[in-house]
């Protein structure tokens, strides 16, 4: 096979590959914001399998590896793209084919068995339904991490899956500092006395919907290229370059609970937005790595969101819509978008205390691969990690071990890289503020200086940088979690002196 | 290939384009339900043109054709359900072999350039930026009818695709019909100096949306097996067995458009809820042809939806979300949603002169196919014909020729369907009329008679029996149009006498 023989086997396969990823997108959004009928499960599950299988047998042909083999032979001879798809899709090939078929049909049918299973489990708040596939599933991923192949810890054989190059080294001193300096900022806060005041009453979801445009737009998430959907858990997806398409849930008794999702979900849809189109060719029109896409998201619904200049301009909004907001100030809305409170729920936790949710689930999946701890053990420990870094002990498995989807939809190694894209997301921004001015353009309500320069910093390249490197492009610096830690400290202290 | 293997072969493939045409007809609804964006359509176009590629290439491949051939030389030992897969399946391959396939590529690009210059003629009222579209389009149109081959007449190749089995002597005999009795009709209704109550107003979308679960209540149509959506022009869309949905318009100024269009979608969608599911396992879970569905959502718009007894109950519903019904009774609104009157638009004509649209487009068709019309001369034919059968001539093209999308699309020989649909309608129901009283279903707001009646003997069947066959289960008799004459005859007579 030549150099040219490849690239246009890869052009082929791509195209079938975005055919069948476009109608499984599709499939997906239809299902979550229209809502399946119960009835058509059973079709709908059998034609995603297919396609879904399609797109690997077409990827897991040897006819790929053939291709693959061609241009790294010839690594010299291609572009900096070429080399970037090269490596890519070199690593997914080697990773699906390391893992034996049959090994890979049980494994995709625990998942299938096991998600049931496990909303079965958290609605009847007994651990023991779900075990035994929790079991089964930590037995495949420790197997996993051995097909895979590793250097130093087997858990990085499965973090690499989420954030390319991320490892238990890196990790453990990322999580070690923010222990250190975090748990007891937040025992402090707890102590403090300070009780800011909070946004409480009705908000109508048809005045919270008449809020979305204006946020969209202020974003600078262009609506000619997505929409905005509603559905229960708020996602952004990505239908081709020209149609990114984010999502948000309006709940009545809290006003900024879509308000903050629409800016996170529009700063994934962002990064979509903005790559370059070209990379289609290369198949790397894609995030960096799930911590980058979550950097941007956490950038702006968190630094910039939950920032000063950003509460002086949303309070008018908020009083065009609502009422209640006649008393309030700026500096009270951002105090009252801040207020910082130990929780036993992960995905309702504030700025400060997300990043320990995270450490507990880091631990746990550690032990649980190297065998340090069992699955039985799970419910005890959960409950001691929280009580150790939060100060609070879940009173039942539902609101603690069986809390998240992931173990059962065989998501392990994905947890630590919400972390790392809050830090990705502290340290972009302490460069970005080096020569951008971004209070003063969230105080303008225009954000093109921000995002000018994190499209033609981050956003264009898509997947053609690892991670590591781009975070050493972009910042001059390798991988740094002294600025989320700095951030998080110097804003929370500030709120709660 | 053994008779075994042939139809494990034919299975995998079905899954595959079960698969496939789902992914395609979500991307559909979709577009149409959500709009697409404009930017996006280039890639959605390059994903739906794949999917609907790889169906073909998976279809037209020869092991096809060997299961097939297997199953055709064992027929004595198919069951019914395999022989009509066997018909069927036959009968397609070989039209999709047929045509060579440059002349295919020819086609379908030809299809993807014209329906846009069609639009943009119509827009501007000019015939001419279309015509060299039309003349590539109808002598691609005389060699298809080729390539299919036919008996008698070369329209009747085309006819088949719509209408299994439809040819110009049965056609010829309808339409002869239909013009020696309802010609005249609509010109004595133009002299009979009746001038019914119409429904004028405004009526908000918002209160039209209100009816329209009632609507679907009545018409049995399954709502935990479907849902309706909003588009520009409604249609009835299947996704799965379980999942077939309908949509509607609400236009404010015109209150009956969406009701009508409700019923009639929902009565095509009450012929896909109603298949037997299984017919799915052998490519049959289809209607028996365009007529066939097409007199369902017929029967059900214009002989139940424009009945007496359905005025009686509708009124009361319209008092209850509409202002300006309180002095109406159910003999005015009856009246009033009959009322006929020559138009120059199809889709938006009434019952009894909606056939004399389809005549003209039956006879241009024909006399285009057989060189006895050249496309320049359609402008002036058209006009003719409508100053003949209905009485009025259209003032600009915009308002004739070029007001539907069919021959822009490449679909010469579906406009029959629709009146053989409506003709197939009322032999229906004049058998079903026998045994079950209709008016009393209708009057109790309980269809279950009828629905019932429809199912048993027409939905549960799909694709099993030819359209020629299934007539004559039905009805005890072959195609008579004789009871749709009649039907339109007595019933307008009666409105306008």
């Amino acid at each position: 096979m030549t150099k040219e023989q490849a690239l246009t086997l890869l052009s082929q396969k791509r195209e079938a590959m975005r055919a069948l990823d476009m109608a499984q997108s599709l499939m997906h959004w239809d299902a979550a914001t229209l809502g399946v009928t119960e009835k058509s499960l059973a079709a709908r599950g059998e034609a995603t399998g297919w396609l879904g299988g399609e797109t690997f047998r077409r990827f897991i042909a040897p006819d790929t590896l053939e291709a693959i083999e061609t241009l790294e032979s010839v690594s010299d001879g291609l572009t900096e793209r070429e080399q970037a798809m090269t490596r890519n899709l070199g690593r997914q090939y080697r990773k699906a084919k390391a893992v034996p078929p049959e090994e890979m049909q049980k494994f995709e049918s625990l998942r299938a068995q096991a998600q049931p299973v496990w909303e079965v489990a958290r609605e009847a708040n007994d651990f023991e339904k779900v075990q035994p596939y929790y079991e089964k599933m930590f037995d495949f991923m420790r197997r996993l991490c051995g097909w895979y192949g590793y250097q130093k810890h087997p858990y990085d054989a499965l973090l690499d899956d989420y954030e390319k190059g991320a490892n238990v080294e890196t990790l453990d001193a990322f999580f070690a500092l923010l222990r250190e300096k975090i748990t007891p900022l937040v025992k402090d806060i707890g102590k403090s006395g300070v009780k800011p005041r909070e946004i409480k009453g009705q908000f109508p979801a048809a005045k919270q919907r008449e809020l979305t445009p204006w946020l969209s737009a202020f974003m600078g998430y262009d609506l000619s290229r997505g929409k905005v959907g509603e559905v229960e858990h708020p996602f952004c997806m990505t239908i081709n370059r020209n149609d990114v398409r984010i999502t948000t849930k309006y709940h009545e008794n809290d006003l900024t609970a879509s308000l903050f999702s629409v800016i996170h979900e529009a700063g994934h849809g962002l990064y979509e937005q903005n790559m370059d189109e070209a990379l289609e060719n290369y198949s790397l029109a894609d995030a960096a790595s799930m911590g980058m896409h979550e950097s941007q998201s956490r950038l702006f619904e968190n630094m910039i969101g939950r920032s000063r200049p950003f509460a002086e301009i949303l309070l008018p909004k908020l009083r065009e819509h609502f009422d209640g907001f006649e008393d309030w100030d700026g500096e009270t809305l951002y105090r009252a978008v801040n207020i910082a409170r130990p929780s036993l729920i992960r995905t309702e936790s504030d700025e400060l205390t997300y990043c320990l949710h995270i450490i507990v689930r880091y631990e746990l999946e550690k032990a649980l691969l190297t065998g340090t701890a069992k699955v039985s053990d799970l419910p005890g420990l959960w409950a001691d990690k929280y009580e150790e870094l939060l100060g609070i002990r879940p009173p039942d498995v539902a609101r603690g071990v069986l809390q998240d989807v992931h173990w059962s939809a065989g998501l392990v190694g994905y947890f630590p890289s919400y972390a790392v894209g809050n830090a990705y997301a502290a340290q972009i921004m302490h460069t970005m503020k080096k020569t951008v001015d971004v209070d003063a353009a969230v105080s303008r309500a225009d954000l093109t200086p921000v995002t000018g320069w994190l499209r033609e910093h981050i956003h264009r390249h898509g997947e053609v940088h690892e991670p590591a490197t781009l975070i050493r492009r972009v910042t001059g610096e390798s991988f740094n979690p002294e600025y989320y830690a700095e951030y998080l400290y110097s804003k929370f202290t500030d709120l709660y002196q």
